[in-house]
């Protein structure tokens, strides 16, 4: 139903990319769907040039706009803030009491009877995943996964239709309610960011235009350019929320998700950070008082562990080296064997249909349930250790409550179940139960490979179920198990050193992270932010190093894989090694280049439209000594626009007056913004009588009349480096040229407005540049 | 005596920057010096552009020459971590130690005579000020200041020689050990960031040229390119090892100093960090044990507030938000006042040369010792407060030590001077006794206020000497005073709520930063890390971004406004307003074009190369068809390696053939590398017999091939992004192309190694870009 909507007049096209990569149909921009069966997702390039066409300079109104302009990003900045907070408040609290409220029920039946107990337990679980998936399979298809891959091909200039929806949004609230309330082995942090973009991109448009709740003023940001850094700070106000990390989200939006940044964008990104951090405070201050259930004993700090170890000695760096070694190892594997499971899923298990997804999901959700009840069944408890009056920590816990020391299908009173403490919680205080200090030996050896054998696969199979599901809490959970290993073995080696495993599970679930995801400097901030223990800084980023290292010898990071086998053809920052022996013009040795005139027939264009699907058209006029001249790039988008509103056909084939001002551009430059929630119009809804077709238009109003050009022969590294670091999505290659008109230096950018202090200063300065 | 290496063959030429910055001269790539009398400095531009010749194509040794290359990359961040971590201890030991020397014995003699001990005191600091400026007057005029616009400009691609020679980096380091060991009103901070800057780009060039410590296999790095990367990861380290906080080292290094970034970088950078962290941590290690005297008491983290206020309330939100109005305030007048002053140094002071400097210097040292002694003699003493059983603070505290309640000039025993608690502390420790929680009412705000004063007024007299000198250690000082100040009307009207001032005096450190540097993120993270308290971040943010609003409305940051006035030509991130409505041809509108033909007689080569001062030109060659072709860009310094070693002289005015291969080029590739340390030649070094004026070069195989061009009708603001975001030195103006090659979309850039899954992969996949 959906997904039709993205198909109209697109064929299937089949595009092999080979080393030099070139469209066999002479294909200018590509053309295809992603071939799954259920959600048949096309991408096209995002257009984050500035198209200098006469309406656009139209539109420039002098500083005063500029000044609007500005204030109004800020304002947009605000309300991300908040709108992202409110969410990760909503997601947080519904999670939290479904969770209390479905592990005190349990607690409370297997009082009488364990199978009855199970049997809720499962029935309870199966449920909350069964409204997921059900959500995600009728309602919203995008929102499925983790969603970054897909924000990070936005940014990287790829619009995947359908990722930035209002039923995207709800599909992603609601869903993740119900896959982590559900207990499956996925966290809330992946969607969270996605949310936090949809957010933005929907108050970026002013609300759903298809729902008719878009309110005129509101739509100032239509073009893709501005669209791009509203995305950017819903990106770090969704990590803002979900760690409550506002410096981790600035970084992670600029290292992981971003491909573009300048300096401004960082101020602004770190404004609707500051203001996530504040409204989620505040909610959870208002929760303190009991407003909000089961949710709201935690401060803002999520795993505080600055009570642990405070130092560490140069002996421990070996145990800590093997952790990363380990993260990495275990990351990559994480990203080899999700990209086995999801190519399955894709290739043979998703093309049968919503159905074959919803089962799956429920499937999963039963043995997740099965496992995590029946496996501290098969666990003997151990004794409490001797309580220390000064300890605030209670052994066994009171029932009902959160906390270490879980006493499940024990004997005596005074005994507790490890895998239990850790099953029977929600994931995030299980992290803090494993993060914990001074629980010295709480956790047997047994007991977490136990847990890590079985969660690894656990999330492995998880990954890629039609449910929103992020890796972040897995990761830390799967990492904090073998780094709290590899701290039990720590601590009985250096047995005169004050060491806590709990700084082990840390620096595991870091090492994890870093050999999964890859990230450096944003994961290290973010590990920080969210345990509150700065003096471990220096060991966390040894430890991502080291993993990161490890896991890129293996393969690419988790995202990268990922928006690979979704088709989201991203660019890396570095350009191949191989076009340092390439030109542009080989790059573009097949093409037939499809040129318009710079006057057209209104016939020509749609036979052109409707022959092809290249999405920019070089424009080529004439001059009075019949030398032919490229005049610019005249966008499809627009030129459907121009085709469905008539008004700019003219009977005579000679050009109007292309400076004429006014009388020349009858239409209004928002009519070409290109809207966020649909494909735009096709070539094939719009209807033409054959007198229209008989009529001329003039392109030169309309066109952009500098697009970037490279000479022929400039290797393609540079051509690439233009490409990637201005955000384009046409350059035009061209021979050679005849004759300069100038070389513009450094000198000839720097205007200085002229006030008595600048002049002065300059008149006795002068710069050889 | 240095200054004259840099005036060779440069006349001073005056250029003025209109609004239409346009040369009079036909000087393409402008020319000047900067006119104060002692150091005239001359910039010229950095070329970050890879120069694709035929000579670096040879040297591109396939894939293994690459793996060598990131191997070398990766090696020397190991070493510039090492060397900056080590330079950082050996200055604040130094530092420590001479302070620690000079209070205890000033505090012996005043048991005996106030006035004794106030001329030791003022003796002490002047000797150790005047070794600073003697230093830097008569060694490395380049180390004064804190470099950080210096290194701003050079990552920026503005290259001002003597930046990053080996006797700025000596001088830097003695000199700041003299002038923040001697008490002036300035912080160790910056120069280090300096101190990095240098030892990177030393260790790239393998060591010291001109004094013969050169290592040849260390030479890897020649490019401007490579040395813009080492030089980041210096800075980076630099910060890193002068707060001791990696992360907010890489920010630093992100958002305040360069101008270029890639994701590549940031984990190279991450790395460097975290060498120097344990480098510091391991030196600090060595030194708790008494082995560097008065240093080492310190831990890691500078100054710990962790056992400070926890939480805050809503009722706080307005006082802070006072707090960042005024450190807006304070923080623009700051920058105004340092113009002034600085302005006025440069066109009166320091024209009559190093000896008023000396003395200018030593004045300034002077007047700081008598107020810092004389203003807490003014002052009456406090009684101590009742003293706490459980708190560790004695009062007075025990002579000769660091901490809070300084006993000076009091008639009783158990009272203790406010101010002289302040001013007779290293301001390392001053800063401690500032930021201290649990010691409410310690400062009267009469005292505190006498210090703002003081402080303020030290601080813009002493910017600007001739000096090693940053600004973090006393806009901290500032901050914090003004803070406290807040923090105490605070505590007397919010009575019930639980406020601690040292709080409020981190938050005025932060709004004074935010509001004279103008940085976000990486102050923010920077405060974090010193102060090891987490749960202030989000104050901390909205401080800063109150902060930096209220300073943009009135100036630009404080190292923009130095660059400036250093005719440092910084080009922002962000091209000026009044570019949209530029052309580039109208940028270039007054130059006279010298291109030179393909083929090129020597005596033509040295006439226009004397003739003008232009860097590149166009090289022109003709086709079969008499047609001419712009063939490339050839760069002064290369024309001038070529004519000195004549190798490539030929009889014949015929080309040779450019594909020929290896018989065409006699020159190494290494020739061409441009020296740090050095203008490199001059065309008056060069002599030439009149033989050789009378042959011919073949310039196609050194030439650039493939110059980035614009057409003549872009916008400048267009181009100005180009030039920008790609680091160029030169764009080529050229008119509308005649004919298209092709265009290339994201589709020809995406060259996949062919491997089975990937195949796989994209042959079920394709896209429309």
């Amino acid at each position: 139903m959906l997904s039709n909507r993205f198909q109209n007049g697109m064929e299937t096209a089949r595009l092999v990319w080979s080393r030099l990569p070139r469209s066999e149909e002479g294909d200018l921009d590509g053309v295809g769907l992603l071939s799954t069966t259920s959600n048949r997702n096309c991408v096209e390039s995002l257009d984050y040039e500035v198209i200098e066409n006469y309406a656009y300079r139209e539109e420039q109104r002098g500083k005063l706009f500029v000044g609007y302009n500005v204030g109004m990003k800020w304002f947009f900045a605000l309300l991300i803030g908040i709108g992202t907070g409110f969410a990760a408040v909503f997601i947080n609290i519904s999670v939290e009491n479904f969770a209390g409220w479905k592990f005190s029920l349990t607690f409370k039946i297997i009082q009488k009877s364990y199978l009855a107990g199970c049997l809720i337990y499962i029935l309870i679980n199966l449920a909350l995943v069964f409204s997921s998936v059900y959500i995600i399979t009728q309602f919203a298809p995008a929102a499925a996964g983790s969603g970054i891959p897909e924000i990070k091909g936005y940014l990287n200039g790829i619009d995947i239709p359908g990722i930035l929806l209002l039923r995207t949004l709800i599909g992603k609230i609601f869903g993740s309610i119900g896959s982590v309330g559900g207990g499956l082995a996925l966290g809330k942090e992946g969607p969270l960011v996605h949310t936090g973009a949809c957010i933005a991109s929907l108050l970026g448009q002013g609300g759903s235009t298809k729902y008719h709740i878009s309110s005129r003023w509101l739509q100032g940001f239509k073009s893709d350019r501005d669209r791009r850094d509203l995305v950017t700070c819903g990106c770090a106000a969704g990590v803002a929320a979900a760690f409550r990390a506002p410096v981790g989200g600035v970084l992670f939006a600029l290292e992981e998700v971003t491909s573009w940044w300048r300096s401004q964008l960082m101020w602004r990104v770190f404004f609707t950070s500051a203001i996530v951090a504040v409204v989620v405070r505040a909610a959870m201050g208002w929760c303190k008082s009991g407003n909000c259930g089961h949710f709201g004993s935690g401060g803002f700090i999520i795993w505080d562990i600055s009570g642990g170890q405070e130092d560490y000695s140069f002996e421990e760096l070996l145990p800590m080296a093997v952790i990363g070694v380990i993260g990495g190892l275990l990351g990559a594997l994480f990203n080899q064997l999700t990209i086995y499971v999801t190519r399955w899923r894709r290739n043979y298990l998703h093309k049968k249909g919503n159905r074959v997804k919803i089962y799956e999901a429920c499937l999963i959700s039963v043995i997740t349930s099965v496992i995590s009840f029946g496996l501290p069944l098969l666990r003997k408890c151990s004794p409490c250790p001797d309580s220390d009056p000064a300890s605030e920590i209670e052994c066994p816990r009171a029932p009902g409550m959160y906390g270490n020391y879980v006493n499940f299908y024990c004997s005596k009173e005074k005994e507790y179940n490890d895998l239990a403490t850790i099953f029977f919680n929600t994931q995030d205080d299980a992290i803090r139960n494993l993060f914990s200090a001074k629980t010295i030996h709480e956790f047997s050896a047994q007991s977490l490979l136990a847990f890590l054998v079985m969660f690894y696969t656990l999330a492995v199979i998880t990954f890629g179920t039609a449910v929103p599901a992020g890796q972040f809490v897995p990761g830390i959970m799967i990492g904090s198990t073998y780094g709290r290993l590899v701290g039990i073995f720590t601590v009985n080696h250096y047995k005169k050193l004050n060491i806590e495993e709990g700084t082990y599970a840390l620096l595991g679930a870091a090492s994890f992270l870093g050999g999964s995801m890859r990230m450096t400097v944003s994961l290290c901030v973010i590990m920080v932010e969210i345990t509150n223990n700065l003096k471990l800084l220096p060991l966390i980023m040894l430890v991502l190093l080291i993993s990161k290292a490890v896991g890129d010898a293996f393969n690419e990071g988790l995202y990268e894989e990922q928006a690979r086998l979704r088709g989201i053809p991203l660019l890396e920052s570095r350009p191949k090694y191989e076009m340092r022996k390439m030109t542009a013009k080989e790059a573009c040795r097949n093409q037939k280049v499809l040129s318009l005139p710079r006057v057209v027939k209104v016939a020509d264009v749609v036979s052109i439209l409707q022959s092809n699907k290249h999405n920019g058209f070089p424009v080529i006029d004439h001059t009075r000594n019949g030398e032919t001249l490229v005049i610019g790039l005249m966008l499809r988008s627009h030129l459907l626009v121009l085709l469905q509103s008539k008004i700019d056909f003219q009977h005579s084939p000679l050009p109007c007056d292309p400076r004429g001002g006014s009388q020349g551009i009858r239409h209004n430059f928002s009519e070409f913004a290109k809207p966020v929630s649909s494909k735009g119009i096709s070539i094939n809804d719009i209807h033409l009588s054959s007198d229209d077709l008989e009529m001329y238009i003039d392109l030169a109003p309309f066109l952009n009349p500098s697009p970037y050009v490279v000479p022929e022969d400039m290797s393609l590294t540079k051509v690439y480096n233009i490409f990637r670091q201005l955000g384009l999505r046409h350059i035009f290659v061209v021979p050679r040229a005849s004759r300069m008109i100038g070389v513009i230096t450094r000198k000839d950018l720097l205007i200085e407005e002229e006030t008595d202090s600048t002049t002065m200063e300059l008149q006795s300065t002068s710069v050889r540049l």
